[in-house]
Order: structure tokens, then sequence, then C-alpha cells
């Protein structure tokens, strides 16, 4: 019986968040909440108590916050983080005697039984909790205790005295919690900065950057499309890999197996004679030039995301000096990347079995390491999934040990468990199905699986419409307002998303005849674009980063709310900030060809709209205002003219 | 990186069955399988494995099953428990990288290209497993090795030997298994005896034993009963409590505050001058008479079970050896047991948190030893939520040390939580709500939540239609058809059930004026029946345990299925022993005053029946067989007749 708590008589159990037994942290970014809740009971017929603890990990003390019974043995609670960096919580639970004496005596007093000794029971309860007490309460105490013992012919007032709120305050606050239970984990949450859950992505390749046609471009290019960018309220500037590209293999354009003379190759082809992943393609510039562009961006606050992408051209310098890292065929060649039939000759996976992992790991590491000295903090990991799990928990691990404020997403375009799994082991926002998802009903449906499943405790979904990888069948030779709607859902379904420019914008719609992309990819040529004139859909762009950045209510993913609607081909959903002052209603009409009406129900109670009185549903993107009332309103929206409201409720 | 294993690349996560991240273990009886599942996956596209690895605790050597992906990265196995006591088990994965190359050799193969250097990795991977190999198996591989190394120009034949299986179940069975992960945990399985999930319990109260009207029955008169007790086919003989009753503040007829001189007061009010818990009620007879009625019993493959109350009368030899386990007035009278406003003033509840708990535990714990020293393998415990968790699961787990067949059976009416983790401490059986469900659909819904959730892994219910507490409305003022279906549903949807004797047989529908109990209950006075004709009732109960031990579908709890049946006053339900042998089928008329009828559906296939051919239902309760085809049949019961039909399907 040594180690048995035997007089511990509460049970905690049960306990949410808890990701995979404790193994994993919950993850939050600064001054959100963590709602946590369990299931807490005790033999017998006692009143329990339970409360929330919580501390900053490496503090002493732990705060607490009383936890509330909402039925079924289920308690809850919450806690607000307010720092980035780590936080643990666990919950304590104990029997309250004197709650417990208090809810029996009420019933016999009335029920008219004898409540002398009852009283007398109190009072020693009361005495009890002095032990506690600091002398002011103390004498309040002893001072309510002499009042019990001598209720003379009133024990009416002795009653409404034990049972005041006054002295139950008092006394739970004094309360000795002897032998109370502590819940036999303590949980963490990792702390990200804001920006981990509130983003706006804008992909360009740096080499297509030039304002004259036929040149390659260059980062000082760059530097002249940043206010373009922070135009558009970006405040994320993603490259691909902008490291020297391999000659060996080089594909041609549209993925042709061999290249022509003047063909660039992909930038994910990482390596040549000039260096790997901490060199610079000579073509875009020097790493002074690639500074200024961190340095520029940084004067929009926009921040620069570079490509993470572990794989190399046969020309990097690790295969030669690290030839244990690759996988050699018998016939002395090494082996590049596959999927049977298909064949990838310019790049080589990395072979994470290898004798010699640890140093591979801390070179790959170093990697990272490198970027942020150059002022990068966000990284966008291609294929994470084909990489080692366990290598990614290390490092992300042990680059967020000194630089908390790194940002990784994850670039899995894969089965559900990988992607989750990723988000548990430190990714901070993740690729997703969005861009495959089509009709309302399986964006009500996909929404609902991202933040109302344990997936919203470590899964921060990032929407993207396309990507160099991806022209959706939703955008293939679409009109403007299936790009409009697109853009809208991604950037107020989820407050994290990104749009692969200029393409986007210019709305490319024309897709490769056998793959699920662009004709031409960009992967596989320079471009050039037209970066300066402020074209209509640029300024939606804009309107809709400007809406985003004023109204907190879309600075978050997880408040999303449905509302019914009866069109199948509306989707309507909401978004209320925490203090419910910033109400948010977004209608948005899939349908790119004609126009749809339904009736949308509001629920007037959880936003706090009186109901009888009109409120204003102010059009944001039009500086439109209707007026409405009651539950059900009617919305109809031609896509000719424009697909979509967001609206601010006003009451 | 010290601690880590960095070429692991298979994760194996959300195990399932594990109980509170695997505190607790699954419960299994003898021969039983656990089926397990989990998530299993690598980074990447290669092929994996996952086994099953289990052992009988202490055995050194793990057994292994290969675990089959079932879709969606889930994989699942099971092991059959064929010894009580305490299995472990968990999982290991590894990358398979000699049928990762079959794969995408293959499709090399199919798409025309060149496969020489394949071939030859292919043969290196061969020989790598030979490392692992029997001489014998090192031989055959290195032919194999050697016909692919001299394909000739029939390079055919050397991929159809590299695909075929036998080489392919060769190399697996030769694998190093390099870099494989083993799940963080090792899992637990308690395998107890047949008769903790397979259990029929009659429950008597021994003074209502006499022959005799208005003498007070002995355990003598109980011997007498036992062959009764046999012909009706139970094997548990249950008495509430046997120790001498307090005399102060007893209990007269009916609950009544006063007892009179010659009532002999509640038996669940332990203990009194002539001794306590290990003491017998001096009217029942001797320790020496308790003993020959457990051998008697035993004669009859009948096991006694013993009421364990964890309460004392007043007059229980322990208040004044230990007053410090019982809680005190400031008037120096003991506390009594208390509903506020109900008062049961011949019950002192023992208080859990007092200081010399450890050895109350030790006493308490003793109560049990003494009886399994007098040959007592059973124990129902008396409101077992009422007393600390911590305790029980201390006290169980002590006494199945030394002596895992142990059985207690939990009567704990209560919320589900508390319910719930009576079964994962320990406890064997319990106590359900079976006996407050009443209609068809109720019945699917809550035998789904006792067989297909987690609850399954740790809750073996016992269905019970009335006890001493309980006469629910059910069978308030209900005719005979009433009570069969009762019976029926409690014998065939659970494995374990019990009834209240012989008011159940002699159909007692009387309930108390404002309590869902008997009207003149038993709990406070001695009865007299006539324990010795052999009634319709007592027929058709000896009939249904008979057909319970004959038919091992009925053995199990965990493989009920119901029908769909047009008619929501019939319930209509299956079983199949492992074998698939046995399938029983039975349908409830559940309207006890008028005729029902309805078409019901059997899945033929599930059930193993050729479609098109007639097969046979055999009524084993009345011997009538009918002749059924196809998918949906007619059924039709009048409960004036009878209520039920419990078909044995043949084919």
């Amino acid at each position: 019986m040594k180690n048995i708590k035997g007089r511990e008589r509460v049970i905690i159990e049960n306990v949410s968040p808890e990701i995979d037994c404790g193994k994993y942290p919950v993850k939050r970014v600064e001054s959100e909440k963590v709602e946590v809740s369990a299931d807490i009971f005790a033999d017998g017929h006692n009143v329990i108590r339970a409360v929330l603890i919580f501390r900053k990990q490496g503090k002493r003390k732990w705060e607490e916050i009383p936890m509330k019974h909402i039925g079924n043995d289920r308690w809850n609670a919450d806690f607000r983080v307010n720092e980035t960096g780590w936080y643990e919580y666990t919950i304590q639970g104990w029997v309250d005697h004197f709650a417990s004496w208090q809810k029996s005596f009420k019933l016999k007093y009335e029920a008219n039984q004898d409540i002398g000794i009852e009283l007398k029971i109190g009072a020693l309860l009361m005495q009890e909790s002095q032990r506690q007490a600091s002398p002011k309460l103390r004498k309040d105490i002893s001072k309510w205790v002499s009042a019990i013992s001598n209720t003379g012919d009133n024990p009416a007032k002795a009653v409404a005295l034990v049972l005041s709120e006054e002295v139950s305050d008092i006394i739970y606050s004094c309360s000795a919690r002897n032998d109370a239970a502590v819940y036999e984990k303590i949980l963490r949450v990792n702390v990200e900065r804001k920006r981990s859950l509130f983003s706006s992505w804008y992909e360009l390749f740096p080499r297509s950057a030039s304002p004259e046609q036929g040149k390659h471009g260059t980062f000082k290019d760059v530097e002249d499309v940043i206010p373009l960018v922070a135009k558009m309220g970006f405040d994320i500037l993603y490259f691909p890999p902008i490291h020297p590209i391999g000659a060996s293999f080089r594909k041609g354009k549209d993925n042709a197996p061999e290249a022509g003379p003047d063909e660039p190759g992909s930038p994910w082809a990482i390596g040549s004679i000039e260096g790997g992943h901490k060199a610079i393609h000579p073509e875009l510039g020097t790493l002074e030039d690639f500074r200024n562009v961190v340095k520029k961006a940084a004067g929009y606050g926009i921040e620069i995301a570079l490509d993470l992408a572990y794989q190399c051209s046969q020309d990097h310098p690790w295969v030669t000096e690290h030839p244990e890292w690759f996988t050699w065929r018998p016939d002395g060649t090494v082996q590049y990347a596959e999927n049977p039939p298909k064949k990838y000759q310019d790049v080589l996976p990395m072979n994470f079995e290898n004798d010699d992992w640890q140093n591979m790991w801390k070179e790959l590491k170093s990697v990272v390491d490198y970027w942020i000295e150059q002022g990068v903090n966000v990284f966008r990991v291609d294929n994470p999934h084909t990489k080692s799990f366990v290598f990614w928990e290390w490092m992300i691990g042990e680059v967020k040990k000194k630089h908390p404020d790194i940002i990784f997403l994850a670039e899995a375009f894969t089965r559900n468990k990988l992607m989750d799994r990723l988000g548990k082991i430190g990714f901070t926002q993740s690729y997703t199905y969005f861009t495959w998802r089509n009709s309302p009903r399986e964006f009500v449906e996909y929404l609902q699986d991202l933040t109302r499943t344990e997936r919203r405790e470590y899964y921060r979904p990032n929407f993207w419409p396309n990507t160099p990888d991806i022209l959706p069948v939703s955008l293939q030779h679409k009109n403007e307002a299936a790009f409009i709607a697109r853009l809208i859902m991604a950037a107020t379904l989820s407050s994290s998303y990104g749009i692969y420019g200029p393409v986007f914008e210019f709305m490319y719609n024309v897709p490769h005849p056998l793959r699920e992309e662009y004709i031409d990819n960009e992967k596989y040529e320079t471009k050039h674009y037209d970066w300066r004139t402020m074209t209509r859909m640029r300024k939606l762009i804009a309107l809709v980063n400007k809406i985003r950045n004023e109204n907190p209510a879309l600075q978050t993913t997880w408040n999303i709310w449905f509302a019914e609607v009866q069109n199948d081909q509306l989707l309507c959903y909401g978004k209320t900030d925490d203090e419910k002052e910033n109400r948010i209603f977004v209608v948005v009409n899939m349908d790119p060809n004609n126009t749809q009406g339904g009736w949308i129900k509001i629920p007037l109670e959880e936003l706090g709209i009186s109901p009888g009185i009109d409120f204003e549903m102010n059009d944001l993107l039009t500086g439109n205002k209707f007026k409405w009332n009651g539950e059900w309103n009617y919305v109809e929206l031609n896509p000719q003219i424009f697909p979509a409201h967001i609206f601010r409720i006003v009451q």
C-alpha cells in the first residue's frame, strides 16, 4: 500500500485535449484559449470540486480556474495563453466537505428535521478551514461560528448565514483540499506567434520577376514586386527553391526528360557545382541581394518564406561528399526518385535509413539554421511525408528550442493520418484538401472535420486555391466568378490561406491535357508577367486581405459556424470574435454560371441579435447595406455580377 | 540524438483496445479472442509490415500474428487467450525492402522498362535475408539468386520466380526487420475463467428457505432447495448477507423505522454482538452448516455467491473496536447512512477518508479472504460506487493475485461513468440498465452500447429482470407473457443473467404503492415459499438454461446482432458461435397483450445460408420446426400462447 494515496476519492479521467496520451502538445497562438474538459466524479454523494491548473513552463506557481460541471459527470474550464512558448496544464479535484454538509443540511432543514447537531457539525467544519485562512478571514469565521453556536430562538438566521454565498465562498477559499486528486499527467500547450494561425501567403517564382520578356528574374526584380504584394495585402511571400539547379538530367519544358540548352530546369532539382541548400542560384543574385529582399519585405510587414526541399540533383555537393546519404545501384549509379513507372531523374531522394543518419540530420538542420541567420522565419516544407517522421520531430523541436517563432508549413497532400502526424510532431501549418472540395456540403463537412474534432488541437489548415502543382478542376476553364469564389472561401473559411501568383490573379485556367496542373508549367520555365498593373482581381484581393486585417473574427479558423440555407449551391457561414463584437457572415454562390437565391437561417440568439428588431448586413466588399429581420432572410447572388457577400452584422 | 531511434520509419498509433492509455487491462475469458487494430504507416511509398505480438505474462518468448491492412492505414489482427491470468500484447512494424522492391519491379516490368539492374538489386536483397535464414533456406535462396543472375534470354522466368509466392514468403520469413518500430506500450489482458462471462444466477434469502410456514429458514433448509435450483439449471446461487443482523435501529416490515420484537431486520444491517462480516447469523446455522451448503451446491455444479456489503449496523464489533473507521457526530453518536431527507439508521457507512484507512482496508480484504477459505469464489458487491474506487482497485487486485478465479459482481445502479470505472478497476461483472429498458428499440441501442463500444473491453453485463430492490414497471401487475419475455431476453441477450427467486417464478407482480419495489419486501421479513413444486415457469426456466448450456452461441454476449423487423413491438436478434456452426435466432414479442407479427430480414450471407435453398428454424422451446426461405420471413407471436421463439438455424 506504500504508493497508494488511499484517501483520494475523486477520479479524473478522459481529459480533453490530450493528444496521444499527452505525448504531443496542444497547439495555440498567443491570446487563444485552451478549453479543457474531463470526466470527474467520486464515490458516494458528496459535493466535489475541480480546478484546472496551468502555468507557463518554467514558472513555479500554478494558476487555477474553477471547473464547472456541465452534466453527465463532465466538467470544463478554459484558460488563456498570453505568451509564446510552452504551457502546462492538469486538473485537481477534491471532496468539498463543507459544501457537502451545506447540501444535506439544506435538505434536512427543508424537511423540518432537527438541525441542532447539524449546525454544530457545520461549525466544526468551518473551524477546520480556519487553519488555512488569513488572519482577517479567521476573525470572520470565528464570528460566524459563534453566531451559529448561539442561535437563540432564531435558527432561521443561522441557517441563512451558513448557506449564504459569502460563507460558501470564504470557506471554499480556505478549504484544505485534503486528499485532493491530481490528474496523473501534466499536459502541454505549444503557444506560437499569431501569424502561425493568421497569415496570407503569396507564392511567386523569383526567376519570373523580371519586367523584361525573356530575361531571368533576379532578387533585385523581386524587390520591385514587393510593393505590389504589399498592396495586395499579403504578409508572407514564398519562393520556390532559390538554390543552384542541377545540370544533369535537367528537365525541359513541360517536364520533358531532357532540357534544351537554355532551359532553366526545375528549382526543386537542388544543387550544382555552384553549391547546394545553402547556396543561391547565381542567376537570381547574391546572398547580399537575397538579404536585401528580406529587408525590403520586412519594411512592408512581409516575411519571406523559403522552400525546404530535402532532395538533391545529381550534381549536389552532398552526393560526392556524403555518398552514404543516398541509395546506390549495383551499376554504380545513384537511385533517383521514382513512382513506377514514372521517373524523376533530376531529383535524388535522401536515404533516411543510412548508417550516417546522425550527421545527415545535423546537416539538414543546419540548412534551416543557415537561412534563419539570413533573416528567414518561415519555411514551406516540400513533401515532408516522404521523409521520416522521427527526423521532423527532432529537427523542428531543436530549431524551435532556439527560435520558437519559426513557422513550418507542411506541403503534404497525402492520406489523412500522415498529414495528422505531421501536425502532431510540430509542423505549424498544413496544406489541406480545400483544393478538392467542391460543393457547399463538402465544405461544411470538411470544416467540421478540421475544427470540431481533435484535429483542431494540432492541425492548422492553410487553404490554397492553386499551387504550381495544382490547377484544380474547380478553376480549369472557369470564369472570373469561380476564381473570386475560391479566393473568398480560402480567405474567410481559413485564417491562413495563400495563392500562387500571379497566375491566380490573371486567372490562368488552361490545364495540362493529362494532369491536374497548368499547361506549360512554370516549374520548368521562366515566365514573364505584368507585375505592375493593378487589375480588378488584384484590387479585389487587396480588399479581401484588408477585410481580414480589419475584422478579428476572420483571424482565426476555429470559430466558424455554418448556417442552414435552402439552396444547395450556396455556402453560408459566419465567424464571431471572442468579444462577440465583430460578427462576419459570408455567402458564396458556388455555381459560377447561374444566379442562385435562397432563404438563410440566422441563429439570432447565438449572435446576440435581438429578435424582432432590424439588423444591418453591411457588405464589406461593396459597401452595400441590407436590412434583415428575424431568423430567415433571402439572399440572391448573380455570379456574372459578383458571387459572394462578406457581411458584417450590425445591430 | 542519443535516445532517438533515427532509422525507425514506421509509425504505430491509435492502438485499440487500449483502456485509458493502457492503465487498465482489457478483459477476456479463456479461449476468447483479442482483436487488435492500429494506425500503422510510414513516410514514402514503401511496403510496410506489421505483426501483433503477444505472450502470457511471465513467458520469455513472444508469439506473433501478421497484421492485415484493412484500409485507410488501419491494420488489424487477433489472438486467442487460452489460459487464465495475464497476457501482454503490442505491435511491431517495419519497412519491407524486398516487398517494396517487388512492387516497384513489377510495375517497371509491366511498363517494359529495363529490368537488368533491377533484378540485381532484388538478388542483393535476397542475399541480405540469407543471414537470418536456416541452412536449408539459405541453399534455396542461393539457388534462386543464381537463377536470377543467369536469366539468359528468358527474363520472364526470372520475373515469375522473384514475384512468386514461395520466394515472397521465404524472404519475408528471413527478413531482418532492421529498424523495426515497436509500439511504445505493452498492453495487458486479464483473462478470467469462463464463468466470468457465462453464468446463470439465482438469488434467494436463506431465511425464507424453511418448508414450514413461520419458521426461520436455515442452511440445512437451503440444502434441500439446492436440487431445485440445479434442476432449474442455475450455476451460481447467491445469498443476501448471511451475517448477524444488528438489533439497534432494526427496521421493521416494509422499512418501518422500528422493528417489532419478532421482526428479523434487514440482512444488510450487518453485525451484532454475535459478530460481524466473518460471522454467521445464528438462526441460519453454523459455519459448518454453511460449508455443507457450499459442498452440496458444488456437487450440483453450483457455486455459492455471498453478498459483500461493506457497511455496519450500530452493533457491529468494528464500531467499538475501530471507532475511527466511522464518522462521529458532536453529540457522540455515530453517523448513519442518509440520503436527506431519507435516513437509514440501521446502517453505518464506513469512512474511507479516515486516518487508519490502511488497517481498515486490510480488515475489509480479510473478509473476502475468510470466505474464500470457506469455499466461496463469487461475491456480489453491494453498492460499490459508494466506497472509494482506489480501495476496490487495490482489494480486487490483491485478492486476484492469489485467487485469479474469484468473481466480483458490481451491484452499482448509478451513472454510467461510475459503472464504467468499476469495470475498469477490476469488477468481473456488473449489473446494468437492462431492468429499465422497455422497447425493442431501447434494447437494440443499449446492447450496441454494451457490445460495440470500448465498454465491451472492460464491462461484462449481467442482466436481472428483478432484484429484492426492484420490481420494475415492466413486471408490475403484468401477466405471464411479460415474465417469460423478460426471462428469455435476460438469458439470451446477455450470457450472464440472474433472477431473484422464487418471487420471479411465482410471478409476484404487486409493487409497493410508492416505490419501484415489491410490496412487503423480503428484505425486512422472513417469507414462506413452495420450494418443491416444479411449476410451468420453473420448467420453462430449466429449459431456457438447458438451451443456454447446449448452445455455445448463447455463452457469450459479444456476438449479438440485431435483425431488421417490420414491427416495432418485436425484438429480433441472433448469435453465432466462433465456428459459425451454432446459429441462434431469437424473436420476442414485447407486447404482453396482443399478437404481433412482422417480416424479419435474415442476413443470409453473414449466417452462411445459401440463398434460394430452404433453411430450417428449429424452435428450441417448443420443438416446432419452420421452413424459411430467402431474406424476408414472417413471424407472428400470440403472447397468450407464448411470447418468444428461440430458434436454432439449420441448413
